[in-house]
């Protein structure tokens, strides 16, 4: 099973910070940078390079922004050969600012982008790949995307220099057949490129699916500590690295820092499996709906929420 | 995606009763009948028929015995078309009655067997047919048996009058690929039969594995409400009639009844995604030792559980 053109990234730091806006304290972050380093996992996203000037700083933590001088005082005395990975939206780009790579502690740029977008991920994928990063373009929501559109801009991306284009099923609302259909017309409008895939565990299929991707060839592929993610959250980085037996792969401290940090961070923060995840997934809707509810009295009221979701098409 | 062969089975009280030894209440079992019925599952199993001079009375529900007459009391004034299955442990077979199929309120007597008690359970399929009553033959814990031995008792199989033969991933161990595997092996050696599937859930794969199987023609699938059972649980029914889109599934009381008894029951009893199971799963081993550590004062000590299991190799 073991292919050695497999690379896992943990974005565990990224997707999580979207439950709690970004505020994991430093001690967890460089807990969890020691446990991917120490388990052996290639790359580690710590969340947004956002622009200060389109949010206010009150509301977010650090990991919103991924300032060079945050990164290296987390990771500092830390011995890794993890890649630090950080991600910008393309909708959101504004003032940022992004050094030559030999200047930074980043190693990847992913630039998460709707189809909609796809000149402004371009054109940051350009201007990243031109600073030496690594460089990846990851298009969400896919599964709301109409085909004609979603091969244009395939067709797009491949003539600009990312190294790796993802899938990403935002909505946890593909089935296998359809992530085969998917990692397939990358692969033929992507030519030289790698594939990526990025699931949501809505209904339990962010695991099976990332491993469908595998199969026909998706090299790229994320999970996150114990699935921490927005919402039913993502594929559990534990159960990839049992699948893919990488020999490199050391399980023990991931699951150390689970035990020690993941667990009792579930007394405070909520993902995983609930209806109402199931719901919006079957439904390919987006996840707000169920955060919201979620959030409010009614959080285990699933057959209302059913109905009244149902009732608004 | 419909296709109308399909039959779904839930598993809740049978699977479910091997947490609290078959000691569900009345209450909650009508409540459990009652939604499955509205919902238009096909069958649902209520436990076991075990002899009682193999156990004692004092240890087991209900469920462990599953009287004719208990079946009749929980079921009683509750309108339905659900076919009523119970399980028999081909490896426990000693002097439980069945009675002649149309003296039963039980539709479908299921065999549950281990390669090396085939006879028994060839014997016991016979029986059951006699008596009239549907009947399926079920492998456990296939992943650990000799392929060749598999395959002999499949042949055997072939000539008994069972309807149905399930592949049952009894570990959670098995991977898209392997359940490809055994369910056209199944399909090769068991011409006429139907195919059916009972997956667990130790590394979230009960549900794409169980699709896996639909997609390679078994038409009989088990799930239970919230992934209930042993352990890790199964494969969640809701997730099942959201993928199978057969029009006469209704979502609703399925979701009706997990939020008035299933919730609160976690409360109480325990299953579903955990460490632990996570790597029995991996390990292709019995959750037994997961089951008893979930017990203790370690309960979330996986890092020590993870080393201490593959020391004893």
């Amino acid at each position: 099973m073991f292919r050695e053109k497999i690379k896992v990234l943990d974005c565990t730091i990224r997707d999580g910070g979207l439950i709690n806006n970004h505020h994991f304290n430093d001690k967890f972050v460089r807990a969890a940078y020691k446990a991917i380093s120490e388990a052996k996992i290639d790359y580690m996203e710590m969340g947004y390079r956002a622009c200060r000037t389109l949010t206010t700083d009150s509301d977010f933590g650090p990991w919103k922004y991924c300032d060079d001088n945050k990164i290296l005082e987390v990771t500092d005395g830390i011995e890794s050969d993890v890649k630090i990975a950080i991600m910008v939206d393309a909708h959101r780009i504004a003032e940022q600012e992004f050094k030559p790579v030999d200047e930074s502690p980043v190693d990847v740029i992913r630039v998460a982008t709707y189809v909609k977008d796809i000149d402004k991920a371009i054109a940051m994928a350009h201007k990243s790949h031109d600073l030496g990063y690594e460089t990846t373009v990851n298009i969400m929501a896919i599964s709301k995307e109409i085909e004609k559109d979603l091969i244009e801009s395939l067709d797009q991306i491949a003539k600009c220099p990312a190294d790796v284009v993802y899938v990403v099923d935002s909505f946890g609302y593909f089935y296998c057949e359809q992530i085969e259909y998917l990692v397939k017309l990358f692969k033929e409008h992507l030519p030289g490129k790698e594939i990526g895939i990025h699931c949501h565990n809505n209904q339990q299929l962010a695991f099976g699916n990332t491993i469908e991707g595998i199969i026909h060839n998706a090299n790229y592929v994320d999970g996150s500590l114990y699935g921490i993610g927005r919402g039913a959250g993502n594929c559990p980085l534990e159960l990839i690295m049992g699948f893919l037996k990488n020999p490199k792969f050391q399980l023990t401290p991931v699951l150390k820092v689970i035990e020690d940090y993941m667990i009792p961070m579930l007394e405070e923060m909520e993902w995983g499996y609930m209806i109402p995840y199931v719901i919006t997934g079957i439904l390919n809707e987006h996840p707000r709906s169920a955060i919201a509810m979620r959030k409010g009295a009614d959080k285990d009221k699933y057959a209302k929420f059913y109905e009244d979701i149902r009732a608004i098409d």
